[in-house]
């Protein structure tokens, strides 16, 4: 007899996590019932990543898993939150037990590593689909959002920029030389949780790189009433990433409009930068100073003779 | 230029519904920011529904938004929670100006019925699919879940069952003669909210009837570790239920296994019923003594002649 949906859930799910004591129920009721920490606000965030649209139909179980959690604890680390439970909703269009497995361990390991529960979903038949919501904490008031950016802030990205842009573009131009690296930053992005969490205090909005550099530059600039004055030298870029740019003639396009980076963009007062850089050196994150928030309403791109650059797409849009 | 992921957020969710004040951040950022209220605990569900599997394909927006949205509300209802909040995750084929207008309105309309705020989600392309993830509170402790049934409890259910069912197997067969009431009752079940307040101290246990009354309370028996002794006759059926059942030949077997009820099913200890009657008095909500809480750990279904009476299916169950 095949699986059943009540079946998959005890069977992969239901103790996927470890048990966390302010979860009063978890798994298995209508719904959970959370005890949330006093002196906390609940931030809670939620994506959705589809088959043939968000992830290549090939793409193996234990990727899925890893990116829909990963880009969910993503949003939670540019809010300044610590990451606490989640949902999963899982739209299978049929059982193999292989599949559920490897999406189950990959998930767990995950999950494991920062600490989050599964507290309860719904496994329905369907096509491909992974909906994940995520909760996590941050003391009141602490939270970091993409509103609050002063002008003569500085404008910050963590680690490299554009990995993931190129590592699909190598792919969908099926181009065998992809690199063990970028393929990892494609489908295994690192929530930039630690980072996320030393910010607090120190930048005056946040927002992580999921649409490209530029749109989320844009996001910023447009919920804190600002421009952006960004220089396109200063755009830190992996050496995996200038070669096989350079092997495609990709430019900078991928770094600045491609995004599922999950990297951090941030902005901190000038005279918070010495402490941010402290910080960033004690977590041995690097962060990259690549221009400054000024008047106006606009993002705008210099190349190293400051000329502006103009890139017809700013960055990923579904239905465009 | 056709409409981008954030054109429809602005354009058709951003307003949705109305400001509370518990919501620090809401729709625009990378996540929302609740402040939880204290003394209470959080209750969170989340249920999707996908195209051709939860719902027909030609399902109209109003419908499939209202449903998505009131199945939620249901599960909170069985926790005996306060509905306060959703997330929406919204997989699209095209964007489709008309369905995206009737979808938002009809979402609208029962968000300020039950005063459930918007305050996040995704919107992507994929096929057509809703995700609907809900938050509400609950004083600490008073939940209730499916587990803490006791022996000589009385096992109600709110309203009628078995009309989502018969209307569906109605569908399917291509009967013109579907009423009205009918469809209503598939297509817009009213979630439970005052009357799973209501049984805040009286309920020893609640669920809703999703799946199908059948497998329902066994989810109850299992988690509490009890059998369950179920009156055919007592199970309250409308009048449109006998009248379409009799013309289909099919007797009671939708009101048992059909499922996508929406009721409430529940235990009372006995010296409870009166409280519980009078509560239900007052609120006009009618609920029906159906059976009683026995030893074992199964339900067993009687018919009139105290006959045991045994169903093929027990409810609806992905993948099988």
């Amino acid at each position: 007899m095949p699986l059943s949906e009540f079946d998959i859930i005890n069977e992969y799910f239901s103790k996927l996590t470890p048990y966390d004591e302010s979860i009063e129920t978890g798994i298995g009721d209508d719904a959970a019932v959370i005890n949330t920490p006093a002196g906390k606000q609940l931030v809670i965030c939620t994506d959705t990543l589809n088959s043939g649209v968000h992830f290549p139909e090939q793409t193996c179980a234990s990727d899925i898993a890893y990116k829909a959690l990963a880009v969910n604890l993503s949003d939670l680390a540019s809010m300044a939150a610590t990451p606490a439970w989640f949902c999963l909703n899982l739209s299978l269009p049929s059982i193999d037990a292989q599949w559920l497995t490897q999406f189950a361990a990959s998930l767990a390991e995950l999950a494991n590593r920062y600490n989050v529960m599964l507290i309860g979903g719904d496994t329905t038949s369907g096509p491909l689909g992974v909906t994940i919501t995520a909760g996590g904490y941050v003391e009141c008031g602490k939270g970091l959002t993409r509103s609050g950016a002063q002008a003569d802030d500085k404008v910050y990205v963590s680690g490299y920029i554009g990995d993931a842009a190129i590592a699909l573009m190598q792919n969908e131009n099926n181009n065998d030389e992809t690199t063990v690296y970028l393929q990892q930053r494609l489908n295994r992005p690192e929530p930039r949780i630690a980072l996320g969490l030393a910010l607090i205090d120190i930048a005056t909005t946040c927002i992580d790189i999921s649409d490209g550099l530029i749109a989320d530059l844009q996001h910023i600039a447009q919920a804190s009433q600002c421009g952006m004055a960004i220089q396109e030298q200063h755009i830190p870029l992996s050496p995996q990433y200038l070669s096989c740019s350079e092997k495609q003639g990709a430019g900078l396009q991928p770094a600045l409009t491609g995004g599922d980076d999950y990297e951090l963009a941030f902005t901190v007062p000038v005279q918070k930068q010495p402490l941010l850089e402290k910080q960033c050196e004690q977590l041995d994150i690097v962060v990259t100073c690549i221009g400054g928030v000024v008047e106006g309403d606009n993002v705008t791109i210099f190349d190293a003779e400051q000329n502006t650059v103009t890139y017809q797409e700013t960055g990923y849009e579904h239905f465009r």
